[in-house]
């Protein structure tokens, strides 16, 4: 099986995980969270989201959280922007990295930022040029690439159109995203196989939801394409707000399992991260969903 | 993506999926779940073990289940058995086709059989021996071939020597089981690799637990490698009697979700399937466990 020999996993769930979560979580417990995942090996965490808190109350204390965190040299802090206010706020916390985002599907756009496409694309160009003027990289993220929850199925031209247009932007990365979580290895092949004519493999991110038990498919789909950097929640955090209750991001632990036993390098500690894992849910008064925290919980021997 | 059109798909939620349950569930319940299976599409469904009631007393009423249910002439009703006694029964329940079990790895042969594995053979050879007689087909299965739960990995000549022996013995079809569910796709290649220098494709079935998360990937690379017969049970049910609490088989929603969406006929209606789903955890009064069936329970659409 021919698979990459590195895989980069980057850490969602102080962002993705956390954003739909409606019990509130302390700052103090968010900044001893991302302290402990920043001693697993991980070279990328998305830290928070710098949405008006309107939007997402949890995310309300990002500033906070950024400032609080102990950094360290080797891994990438990332937070998500909306506009040119939350890069401005980004900028004041000294993240990193910005992430923007949007939508393949018109009515997602819509309904989860309130523009158009069309009419999203100059607010997210000026939130590049600034972030580049601040010698800050970008991450684009691109949702509802494999099915929409207003549209389902998407066309391939409207994110070929998308993805094109946050290159054009400068951006150094973009995520291609499953947000409902439907999609299977063979449309996974068909849009990467589409992909792959104009952009750079490196320069692409897979990240995908497990709402409905195929996430881990995908990605090995992905990685027998080459494609090398996944996203991903620990614990499975996130759930999906189309489908209240269901599961939620890949899970890293349940990615981790799979990488370590097909000799795929991440240079995260399996043993740190499920640690990471007890403590959140211990904090969030609940217990994750995915595979291995499921085990743990249960008391089940790990083999 | 090189796969196969047509898989089938082997129900053995009746007899694996519900071995493991301590609960009693009624004779009449699972009859009418059975029933209700047989109206799915469903070609083969493993009704229940005739494994001495002291081991699984759940399956204590084997012979009254295959009694009392409404046969379809196009589906094959099996069931499992130990020995002699065993197919002796299995006979008077008048099943189609009969399944014989035993272990790759040395220990959990011992710890579920009580026999080594050379002392099984020559029990399983009568068995096999007094079906063809009787004009049943045979099916085998061989567990642990993708780690022991006592020995861990376990190694590929230990499961060819089985193999071998099995087919030695005519039984027509083998299934090869990830027990403890700790396969991951890499692995799965090596293993079918290894078996496809000595048996045929089309008589081997893969049987997977979805312990760690990976039995839809470890699917995808069977079907890749040309296998289409697959074994799971409706709902994920199961569990894994090492792992406490953990998933338990390969779901049947879940793989269907996956083989419907990347356009491989099984034959099999989804929404019968689900509903069929809700009747049996209802009877149990608990929540299954598969995505498909937590989407269900937590009134999530589906996309």
């Amino acid at each position: 099986m021919n698979l990459p020999q590195n895989v980069t996993v980057k850490e969602v769930g102080p962002r993705d995980g956390l954003q739909n979560e409606q019990e509130m979580i302390s700052t103090e417990d968010k900044v001893e969270w991302i302290n402990q995942l920043s001693e697993t090996g991980l070279s990328y965490i998305e830290i928070s989201s710098f949405v008006h808190p309107k939007w997402i109350p949890q995310l309300g204390d990002a500033l906070e959280v950024a400032k609080a965190i102990k950094r360290k040299e080797d891994i990438t802090y990332a937070a998500l922007v909306p506009n040119r206010k939350g890069l401005e706020r980004a900028l004041e916390a000294n993240v990193d990295e910005v992430s923007i985002f949007m939508s393949a599907s018109e009515s997602h756009n819509k309904k989860n930022i309130n523009k158009s496409i069309e009419e999203t694309f100059p607010v997210l160009q000026e939130v590049v040029e600034e972030a580049k003027q601040e010698h800050k990289s970008v991450r684009g993220y691109i949702s509802t690439v494999f099915g929409c929850p207003y549209e389902g199925p998407v066309s391939i031209d409207h994110t070929l159109k998308v993805c094109n247009e946050l290159f054009e932007m400068g951006i150094d990365e973009l995520s291609i995203g499953d947000t409902i979580g439907v999609a299977n290895p063979v449309q996974v092949e068909e849009v990467l196989t589409s992909l792959d004519k104009y952009f750079d493999k490196d320069q692409l991110a897979l990240h995908f939801h497990n709402t409905h038990g195929t996430a881990l498919a995908n990605v090995l789909t992905a990685m027998q394409l080459g494609y090398h950097t996944f996203d991903s929640a620990l614990g499975g955090l996130g759930g999906c707000p189309y489908a209240k209750g269901a599961s939620g991001n890949l899970a890293t632990d349940d990615l981790l399992y799979m990488l370590q036993g097909m000799n795929v390098n991440t240079g995260i500690d399996h043993e740190r991260i499920l640690e990471a894992g007890k403590y959140i849910q211990q904090k969030m008064n609940k217990s994750l969903p995915s595979h291995h925290m499921q085990i743990l919980n249960k008391g089940g021997a790990f083999l």
